[in-house]
């Protein structure tokens, strides 16, 4: 009697044990969303079928991790790009710290403007202006002093709209592109940026910010020479373009600077058009995509019509017939910047 | 009585345990040689105490994974650079590929010196001559076809030293150095290849012979154009400079490629002396390291007086002064070739 209640006991302990370790398996294998701050839709769905997809062994369309390329545009693709590129905002504080030694700029148009924060002249210049103020703002230095001096400015400039008051520019980041870039990691991708803006501007912060170390980076850059200042070695930034990572340069950059097609690319403007041509050349199976700027409310919207970042409408017919996918910011992103999450 | 044997027993049992265990301990916690092609000495045990010094957690001078970055020349460093370059080598069989649909090359003394098998001829044309026969048979197809014709080059062509009968020249590797590799990505670092060498001749095979992939391998290129052959998107390579990563041109690729500066260094020659001072720029511990090619049986014997590979006496002495690592190949190294290990 007393052996059936101690055995009684016993398959009651047992049975208990067996749905603990039950629920257990639940909790650990339960899905939990990759990319929470997206609303499910199209979209959502498609990027997680094709990272199911190449991932899986036993699909025909398997890709290596080895062949897991990433690339992403940076402006307007991974931050915000208004009123108009960060970079060039950072220039025009350039021309303002720089002026006292440059009597002379003071008479030329552009850099006047510049000093008034004028930005509607600035664009009016166009790449040619923006060119000219690029390279003279950005050459003259170390790379390293340059490094110093963009790693000062990232850390303390404050966005100019009012919209976001006092928020660094590293704060104007999207959410939504943080989880898709920590989501391709986390299935062996290799994930780059490939940028029209600075590859100098863009290194000393993208590890910190996106997870992207400088080695996976590619952008435009201006020429650097080789000297010894003091008997050590520098390498000094000279005025003079060496490359220009937007449109036709793009698969040249990544072909370069990577040697290998992506399998996955994201871009948001006409500037991104041959980057997702190139990697939709690639054998096998493969994505692109491209953020609509739709939200004039959180953010800001803009397309066929803009200055920067153009949507034109001749890439949204591509994109329609290419198989691309178009994200709209107002629709599919439940959150854009990080600081959404802690509010 | 019974009850005592049973004891016994158990207990000579549990020490036989004890004993197996820490058996099992001891060869889990051996020190395996890491660089066992290596022989003992100044250079293998410098390399050992840098890596024990830059990735132990308690050290003043520990470097995170992150900026482990380690360059390593190709020619001459990773692998033979004679009679020439094997890229020239290369290059000449290509001429003869070619010839047929180029008669006026027949003409051309230093395109007939190929023809000819007439290496002296082609050394003596210089720099200009070399470049003048890499850029035009490097040229006039697409990224994807230079690709495949460089593999089955890779993987058909032999060898032309009678010593080295029916040798593949990725059996030309240098086994001491692959371990160093091997040695360094165990310890967490990111390993890069900085050549003087055809960016697009190595990245078909960097990967499989060395364990480097595509995107960490910096290289001498010539231009690209983005075209479209039939609606798709491909980039021609055109007959036309576009960088050479030698001498200054070492830290500028570096800067362009890695935007860090590498912790470790490895070369051979007079065109890798910029590429250790920029590694010995850096902050913190550094280690920099010369083959020189003294063994005239196994491989070959050269130094300063070299068409290629030259190692100077100026080198020499910016190594002495400047404490970089001078390996000598018949005194350091064990094993040069990795087929050495099978016999």
């Amino acid at each position: 009697m007393k052996l059936k209640k101690i055995s009684s006991l016993a398959f009651v302990f047992l049975l208990f044990l067996a749905a603990c370790q039950q629920q257990l398996k639940e909790v650990q294998t339960a899905p939990t969303d990759p990319l929470p701050s997206w609303n499910d839709g199209k979209t959502k769905e498609a990027i997680i079928s094709f990272v199911h997809t190449v991932t899986d062994k036993n699909s025909p369309e398997f890709v290596e991790p080895a062949d897991r390329i990433a690339t992403f545009d940076n402006d307007g693709t991974l931050w915000s790009e208004k009123p108009v590129y960060f970079q060039f905002l950072f220039a025009i504080d350039r021309i303002k710290v720089l002026s006292p030694e440059h009597p002379d700029w003071k008479t030329t148009q552009l850099f006047k403007a510049a000093l008034e924060n004028d930005l509607k002249t600035l664009m009016e210049s166009g790449v040619h202006g923006l060119i000219e103020i690029v390279t003279l703002t950005h050459a003259g230095m170390s790379t390293d002093d340059f490094e110093e001096i963009v790693s000062d400015w990232i850390t303390t400039a404050k966005h100019p709209d009012p919209r976001f008051k006092d928020r660094l520019f590293t704060e104007m980041v999207f959410q939504p592109m943080l989880e898709l870039m920590d989501y391709l990691r986390a299935n062996e991708f290799k994930v780059f940026i490939v940028s029209g803006g600075g590859i100098e501007f863009m290194r000393p912060w993208t590890d910190r910010v996106y997870g992207v170390p400088a080695e996976q980076v590619v952008g435009s850059s201006i020429k650097v020479k080789y000297e010894y200042v003091d008997g050590k070695p520098v390498l000094m930034r000279l005025p003079e373009i060496n490359f220009i990572d937007d449109k036709e340069g793009k698969p040249v950059g990544i072909n370069e600077h990577i040697g290998k097609k992506p399998i996955f690319a994201f871009g948001n403007s006409d500037g991104d058009r041959q980057m997702l041509e190139w990697a939709q050349s690639n054998t096998g199976k493969t994505f692109q995509g491209l953020v609509h700027h739709t939200d004039s409310i959180r953010e800001w919207a803009y397309g066929a019509d803009s200055k920067i970042g153009t949507f034109s409408n001749s890439l949204m017919q591509e994109a329609d017939t290419s198989g691309w996918h178009v994200v709209s910011m107002k629709t599919d992103w439940k959150v854009i910047y990080p600081s959404e999450l802690t509010k």
